[in-house]
């Protein structure tokens, strides 16, 4: 038996080491297929990074796939069952890196192209293709610049499926229509440093900021909302002292993070952390690093469209969640797009024996195709 | 003019490079002192420490003079004004590293103890001398270790005077009639580590602990007495997390020291400390270090004697305080001595440039020998 379209792509980008951020030729097997149907292509290449955009139209709306051809090391390979850069499969299931997060996506997206251009060649609109070798790593040189570079010229993408493996049990039961922001403090408390004998003559920053942030953690910082669950306050690193035991620290240094939802803008939660932390009267430096806003996405054609699709192939509505980490889809939120995820189950990714289930990437080419019509099938 | 003998002693100490655990025969040269004197010499070599005791006479009370050979590294070479182990006297003040802390005062002893059985050569009870090269560095194998020897042979010490640096502005301003004891704690708080992004499948063990911890650093302990100000709590050390923002910490530690009163014991402190933890429901792992127990001497024969040695000199009583971190004197105590501190104005000690003022020496050796005389003299 001859592998399916999609199945065959799968293996082929599979069997390519692309560790970000190496893309090893994944970005070539697509653009060369995509030329075929009469994309127009730009490589866009930032410092290390290969990316490209592919658009098939003029038209508006412009909806597009994104996507990465970059994948996470294998870990340990004596804990692998197969060689992670060897696709096999076994009882039904797609072995190897990449399977799942999200070359299996990607090659749904693809087959999905070409199927739809070939029933449609004169379809409305312009789809598009935005793909990065960049997402697991730094997310510097990858999507980010590309939506710079799209902005820059004002061509601006309406309606994005990310193909993220948003999964939970079997394909499309969950659609992630939005993403928390995420934004971290690097906190300096600053005392006088001294000796344990002669406290008065020190100042002890752990012993003034324990109860300012005993209250950051402490605090209902909102309730979330219908799609966000609250947002969430955490201590990931602190650090103070010289080892001695006889020393008190002149410094402590926290980090904090908020997982936030759309009741919040990052201004807000700066300027509350603010107030907490001068109500408690503390000498601090405070540096803040915004990795993303939220976004959401609870209306409009997209969002419809891709609902009917999964229901199409499914029999039943995918769920609507903002859960998990950050992703690419908030940089091509930011440019005012409708942005959805949708893609494989995401039990096995970033793990070893990372898979998926090769029924299942037919179907999502099914949702994909489906989607495509209900868009721009006319 | 030619050094007195208390100048000269002082200058011959300061010139052998005894940086913990060397001596350097510093105590030979007082071992060949207290032989002439009649001292039987017991020298007593633990590991890599030597240390002496030496004793004249027989009978009760017997009273003991404690001090170390060994001085702290000279640190910064261009900081000093001198060559630290050249002793130089400069407007009146004995420069070199150990001038004050506590060469001077080993020289003042030993010329007092020569001068009082001059005058007293059938004086009453006994003398001795405890002397360590091990109280700079880890004591542990110093003065404890005599105390130890001393003990397993009912040999007790009833009064004794530490040379310590205990004086302020002028040498004998100062006594210190006890220290503070000090305990230290080491805490593991365990929780589950997670990804921020899933806070409800981790529990970040610094929120868990930080309310416990403020609760700790706000509580009064005591409120000391007349002779300990409060018992004190400080955090000298913290550490969470992997470096990772996007990572909740597995495990916090955290280390705590108390400087505590007569008013608390150590087992008093650790159940309270538990109790605590307990009640904020921590999961936790504790190692506690006693370093000592506090100690007190508010009244008897060697307080009285050392008070009227110093006003005979000075003209003025000295105040007494139990400020400071701790010092060998609190194994000495341990076998029920009374116990004092008495020694030379501390401000230079440890620091580049320490120096004794050349008619502190003086003084200092007529307090001693008056306090001989007050204790042994008939
Ligand atoms: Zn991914
Ligand atoms: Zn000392």
């Amino acid at each position: 038996m001859t592998d399916s379209p999609v199945l065959a792509l799968a293996k082929d980008l599979i069997s390519r080491q692309s560790v970000t951020p190496e893309d090893a030729d994944c970005q070539k097997v697509m653009i060369e297929r995509l030329e075929k149907l009469g994309f127009e292509i730009e490589v866009m290449v930032f410092e290390d990074t290969t990316n490209f955009w592919a658009r098939r139209g003029q038209q508006a709306p412009l909806f597009a796939f994104a996507g990465h051809t970059d994948v996470v090391p294998a870990g340990p390979l004596d804990q692998w069952n197969t060689s992670p850069f060897e696709p096999t499969i076994i009882d039904g299931y797609l072995y190897g890196r990449g399977a799942a997060d999200m070359k299996g996506s990607l090659a749904c997206m693809l087959v999905a192209a070409e199927r739809f251009v070939a029933e449609h060649p004169d379809h409305k609109g312009s789809i598009a293709f935005l793909i990065t070798s960049d997402e697991e790593g730094p997310f510097i040189n990858g999507t980010t610049r590309v939506i710079d570079t799209l902005m820059a010229r004002d061509e601006k993408i309406d309606m994005c499926i990310v193909g993220e493996p948003s999964s939970t049990n079997h394909v499309g039961d969950v659609v992630k229509n939005g993403r928390r922001g995420s934004i971290t403090g690097d906190l300096r408390v600053k005392g006088i440093q001294g000796h344990v004998a002669y406290p008065h003559l020190a100042n002890n920053p752990i012993h003034k900021a324990m109860p300012a942030l005993a209250e950051l953690a402490a605090t209902e910082w909102d309730q979330g909302n219908a799609y966000f669950p609250p947002t969430s306050f955490q201590i990931p690193n602190l650090q103070a002292g010289t080892g001695a035991s006889n020393v008190i620290p002149g410094e402590f240094d926290v980090q904090f993070n908020f997982r936030f939802s759309t009741e919040l803008t990052d201004e807000t939660i700066k300027s509350r952390v603010h107030t907490v932390l001068d109500q408690h009267q503390l000498d601090y430096d405070l540096k803040w690093t915004l990795s993303g806003h939220p976004f959401l996405t609870d209306t409009g054609a997209l969002l419809d469209a891709v609902v009917t699709g999964v229901e199409a192939v499914n029999g039943t509505k995918p769920e609507l969640l903002t859960t998990g980490g950050t992703s690419d889809g908030r940089f091509i939120a930011r440019m005012g797009a409708q942005v959805v995820e949708l893609g494989p189950v995401n039990a096995t990714i970033h793990k070893v024996n990372e898979c998926v289930k090769v029924d299942d990437l037919e179907k999502l080419t099914d949702m994909f195709e489906q989607t495509l019509v209900n868009l721009l099938g006319q």
